[in-house]
């Protein structure tokens, strides 16, 4: 049994390759780690995950119902992430359990990666590598004909922190920048849209940087992509399930949009399979917020949402639950 | 013969994919084309080709003595690029021949370009890309880690037109911008740096937006690479001549820089064979500025230069041959 003054104990479940919080955390708490398999808690941890109050879960495992009552001491979830649509937070909530996010650690690399997804798009980059590397210049000699960046009306999805950066980054590029929100924002001179189908009307680029939940799902459906029309443009960092992404396979290679630049699929890490011969498209596996910088970020904002809540300070980043 | 009401003798000289002015030219000029050979003046267009007074060159054709003197009666040269180092312009002025570039009207194209290709090195987006597609994400389901862009030290060199789009485009990702260029600017507060070598030593990321000149040629030597360091970037859209190629090559695959993106390259289609396989570099076509966009911006320059000649009005792009 653990005594009051031992340091908590904190289960810790991560990808095989994402060590950069194991440090940091042993060295403050009774860490207890999962194997990096699907299930977090194996028979054999099951002892002491009954013990921990704290669970840091780097990555995008589902926490359930039935994960939580294997449990019963949990207290807080630590979450890396922005999203928090792998969570049930209904459940948490009838728990008493608390849960913190990345906050704002990762917002000005998504952004950038936003950014990047969407020149890359545009003015056709990755298959302009692809051209060079494949010997076709000095074949064909031909041009890799790309659409302009300059002056694109751009809709924004999702005016919060990744949004408002990728807003900016836009601005000096002449991009003409508006957006769809739950509400309009009181703090910018940028047009808001009221629905996303209008928003897809009148622009060439939608840029998805919202969060994912029951009212956002498949926000992004064949109607919206209709409109947004045969030169549109779509790039996704928000989640996966914000596009129907059937439709969007359809639209893709029908030539009902233009292109898309993609960081986040349904069921990742399956890209369906119609995507990978595609030139007009650029896939990107969930990695928009991965810089080493962006994981010292928010492994410091995870620590630190740790630590305020074992010694009753306000969290960081904390998740509303209702 | 001509009658001096004719319109003009204009020789025309184009890769075969770039047909965006040959109407414009058609109904305002006496066109006379050359076939997309290497050689512009085949013998069987000599008689007519002495007759012309302007040639239209589209492309990067060298411009050389040689050349000139099959061309009597020319006056002025257009050219729809923006760097000239493929004109002999001392041969130009001693016969008397004016020459136009395309101005600025590729810049915010190429900028575009520079900036993207920062962020596709940085962040790794055409290896991103790669990874997907090949099915590695499903197989080893692990990151791509790239480096951060926001708060990076990027270092300009030549602050003209292009260089001040893309510093106006990097402020916001939270860069810090310094740059060289022949003389400081007196319109900016950007940090000037009278030499390379110290502008490579304290900055992470150099973008190249000069212009290729006997002084500029090599700018880009080992010594500046080895100054730049291991995690360095060069970006390039310039001209292949600034870089010492054969020790970039050398400096990317022993690791003495960290990577490169580039548009151009010493002896354009054909690229050297050991960057073909470096995941850390991302390579296009000498594709800066196209876009369809930009072909019109720089179609009416071109035109508006001849037209401007021929009526005995200020040209709208000389370029200066002394």
């Amino acid at each position: 049994m653990s005594k009051s003054s031992d340091p908590p104990v904190v289960l810790l479940h991560r990808p095989a390759s994402l060590n950069f919080m194991d440090e940091l955390l042993t060295r403050n708490f009774q860490i207890v780690k999962t194997h990096t398999s699907s299930d977090p808690i194996p028979n054999s941890l099951s002892s002491q995950a009954a013990l921990a109050r704290g669970f840091v879960n780097i990555g995008l495992l589902p926490v359930t119902e039935e994960l939580l009552s294997k449990l019963p001491s949990l207290q807080i979830i630590v979450l890396t992430s922005v999203g928090v649509d792998h969570i049930d937070l209904a459940a948490c909530k009838r728990r008493g359990v608390v849960v913190t996010n990345a906050g704002d650690a990762f917002s000005e690399d998504v952004a950038d990666t936003a950014v990047g997804l969407l020149i890359s798009v545009l003015r056709r980059i990755p298959a302009a590598d692809r051209y060079v590397r494949s010997g076709n210049w000095v074949d064909s000699g031909d041009f890799i004909l790309g659409s302009k960046v300059s002056g694109k009306r751009v809709g924004i999805v999702g005016l919060g922190s990744i949004g408002s950066h990728v807003a900016r980054r836009l601005e000096p590029f002449g991009c003409i920048i508006s957006y769809h929100s739950r509400s309009q924002k009181p703090d910018t001179t940028f047009r808001y849209y009221p629905d996303i189908l209008s928003l897809a009307a009148e622009n060439e680029v939608l840029v998805l940087c919202c969060s994912l939940t029951d009212k956002t799902r498949h926000i992004v459906n064949r109607e919206v992509m209709e409109s947004l029309g045969k030169d549109g443009v779509i790039i996704n960092v928000g989640r996966g399930g914000l596009i129907d992404e059937k439709e969007m396979v359809k639209c893709l290679v029908q030539g009902v949009i233009g292109g898309a630049g993609l960081d986040v699929f349904e069921k990742e890490p399956v890209v369906p399979e119609e995507l990978i011969g595609l030139d007009n498209i650029v896939l990107s596996p969930h990695s928009a917020m991965a810089t080493a910088g962006s994981l010292n970020n928010v492994g410091e904002v995870a620590f630190a949402n740790l630590k305020a809540f074992f010694s009753n300070q306000p969290l960081i980043s904390p998740v509303q639950l209702d």
